[in-house]
């Protein structure tokens, strides 16, 4: 299916003519897809329709400000709605059965799949919350704190607090926007960004330990094996994002981090600091991605492994491993 | 001296109908004061004035970017302007001399002491950038993109790229305007926010591993002694804003920093993340602060130190220590 490409004010249309909806998000959620997900229901429910927002897995405790008093409400689903939901696939095994019948996507991603009936696509909006506010402000939504808030937390989750490339100048514009409905912009914040779990500090203390810098200290690369993870105690599930760990050391170009996934099976996160393209060096290897961030898989011995990494990483560097 | 308060007005006024000015940064110099320092020297220079910027200190290599290619001209000063700097001991041993001729302070810190001959404080404002902009803006000025990389970094040194509570709609506002002028919002954030040395990783881990946690674990307390630093080779000049580190656990309320000084004598730097009033805490031990973030000086053995503080801050908590 293509999906007919859709404008704000068509979007704003069909939301004020339809009614009782379920609004999807996507697996494995973040803060984009449940600040668009409430920002979105919230908003519907105080334009007096019947809104519901659902998610394969269970709503994360960490975005409990979004969800605390909302309670599911009952009605035979007449509009489905997916929020930054790229693909089909992301809607999760308790959603895959709608992935037919979604009547409108509202997203950002340039990858969206385009399986839903309309899709508002925005591709260099810095979030899913970016085009949904201007769909609420074409609608003439009447915004308040715990709405704002759910926007702002897409916001500012998507683009790591205004730091990365992806901020926009509008997101910039909405945030201050979204602040004059008194958004606790200190307390979101610091439980996005600078809470950590006690298994989280340990796995960043692991991986800090463990750094190796190799080619003049330009190439940062730590790793962990299946044996550290059972005898360290570290925590799976907290592995996410540790790639740019690799390339917080100044004059780090390049930063590697390679996990043990299987027994002899090494998957590599790569990140960029520099002009170099990453994702090439992971293609070298049958792997790919960004050229800010790559990854591939590679089998072997770990100092094998690192050997031939490190044998990819340098001609990018414009060193010879041949000469001293 | 009291000083005259002016206006946007009056003082674009004074800076276009003044020329040949020394600008003053106030010594250890942040984001803010190098930014307005370099941000308001271009735009004078670039409506054809002569400017210097002056500091006590070396301005840092982090900031290079902000004065590549500048070069000090060559003129008598006619004109004083003082920028984020809040106290006329603050700037420093070289400036120190200048203390009684600053003909205008622009600043943003409420507890400005009035030592210039004419102020434009606003003290809500996020940043001293954040007001220059709108004294730039008032003169019309003609931005470029190093001016806006100057007042950007400002902006997003002092509300911890747009983290804090102390952002304002106005701070967003300005960052999006400018954005227009190209600014590599990217590489700035990195270099201010992501990248750390070698020496400043190792207190980072030091800390980390030395932090024990008391009173239902509400309270992380951790504490370096001369000794520490000694044998574990740890940069003095590494510790700066390490505080914070003290509540990034969740569920901690009160953080604690012990930095042994002298033999025997101990700077604490106290981190509230809850409602919890650190400074009152703080003013137990003769010390004091800010609600947030507070400090005190106590002697003894850490034991003792780290135990009167503990009695300190358990009844602020509700816990009684006499209890099991």
């Amino acid at each position: 299916m293509t999906a007919d490409l859709a404008g704000l004010k068509e979007t704003a249309e069909f939301l004020a003519n339809r009614d009782n909806f379920y609004i999807l998000t996507h697996q494995s959620p973040d803060g984009d897809t449940m600040g668009s997900g409430f920002g979105l229901c919230y908003a519907l429910r105080k334009a007096g329709k019947k809104a519901n927002v659902l998610c394969s897995d269970d709503f994360p405790k960490r975005y409990s400000f979004m969800y605390e008093g909302y309670e599911p409400q009952k009605f035979t689903p007449e509009t489905i709605v997916a929020v930054d939901v790229a693909d089909r696939k992301l809607l999760g095994t308790r959603l895959n059965g709608y992935a037919d019948y979604v009547d409108l996507c509202i997203d950002h991603h340039v990858s969206n799949e385009r399986y839903a009936k309309s899709l508002l696509l925005y591709p260099d909006a810095s979030a899913t919350c970016e085009v949904l506010f201007q769909v609420l402000t074409e609608m003439g939504a009447d915004l308040d704190k715990r709405i704002a808030e759910c926007l702002y937390t897409g916001i500012a989750t998507d683009t790591g607090c205004f730091k990365y490339a992806n901020t926009t100048k509008l997101a910039h514009i909405i945030a201050a926007e979204l602040m004059e409905q008194g958004v606790d912009i200190e307390r979101i914040n610091r439980e996005m960004f600078d809470i950590k779990s006690k298994a989280r500090l340990k796995v960043e203390q692991y991986i800090n330990s463990a750094m190796e810098y190799y080619l003049d200290d330009k190439c940062a690369m730590a790793a962990v094996t299946l044996d550290t993870i059972r005898k360290a105690g570290l925590a799976q599930e907290e592995f996410e994002g540790i790639a740019g760990m690799s390339v917080q050391l100044e004059g780090v170009q390049v930063g590697v981090i390679i996990k043990e996934k299987d027994e002899g099976k090494f998957k590599v996160s790569m990140r960029s600091a520099s002009d170099i393209d990453v994702s090439a060096i992971c293609a070298k290897f049958g792997g790919g991605g960004h050229v800010k961030a790559a990854g591939c898989t590679l089998e072997g011995s770990l100092s094998d492994v690192k050997l031939r990494l490190l044998s990819g990483i340098a001609p990018e560097m414009g060193i010879d491993l041949w000469l001293a």
